[in-house]
């Protein structure tokens, strides 16, 4: 499995593994870039973000699905990464289950299901460049 | 002067007057988004940022001049700021007086001037939409 962890360096791993808001980078309409914090969640392979089908999130990573994440460590913020990766699948989260485990991890609490369960969907993530310092 | 802060909602402004890190999105080449986190200073009317001539941010906002900002609170981390505008000037910074500016506002240590001076530049970005929340 050399290769599973291959893209994010282990020295910053830790800025996805924590339940830190990432900034989640994506292309606009008319190529303007949007960006804006999220919850995500790192599996070792791939990044995941929830968002729901209707949400300009979506609607650009439909149209493009290039984006970039950055993180920065709270406790020392000149300590960041930035992940480069390409949104392999749009999964449907009808249940809005995968929205409870983010939810979870991020200490939200609210009533489950969320609201626009219906609408959720999973955005996943290949990492393929990072930068990092 | 009512239209100078037109752009930045009251209710978030103190995200960009406070010296918190703001993730700059710029689109770099092949139109693959770019995203890591920078120093940041307002006026009330642009928002600017320091960079070198030759790095990679300063080559994508010459080739496409739209970048967007995220910026949320530490203490309350759902609470938000994106700033979408136009780089309008890439300024010459040689002295690295600007850089100085940044670092004392962000409470860096260093002996000015700093060692890349003579490439220095300051991105001045006109802020023309917002998300938050």
């Amino acid at each position: 499995m050399t290769t599973k962890h291959a893209v994010i360096p282990d020295s910053h791993a830790d800025l996805l593994t924590r339940p830190l808001f990432v900034h989640l980078a994506t292309r606009g309409p008319n190529g303007i870039p949007h960006v804006n914090p999220v919850w995500q969640i790192w599996d070792g392979e791939f990044l995941r973000f929830t968002t729901t089908h209707d949400r300009r999130k979506c609607k650009n990573v439909t149209a493009d699905p290039k984006v970039s994440v950055s993180v920065n460590d709270p406790e020392q913020p000149y300590r960041y990464l930035e992940v480069r990766g390409t949104v392999e699948r749009v999964e449907p989260d009808p249940s809005g289950d995968f929205f409870d485990v983010l939810a979870k991890r991020y200490g939200l609490s609210y009533e489950a299901p969320v609201g626009d369960a219906e609408r959720r969907v999973i955005l996943v993530v290949r990492p393929e460049h990072t930068t990092h310092q």
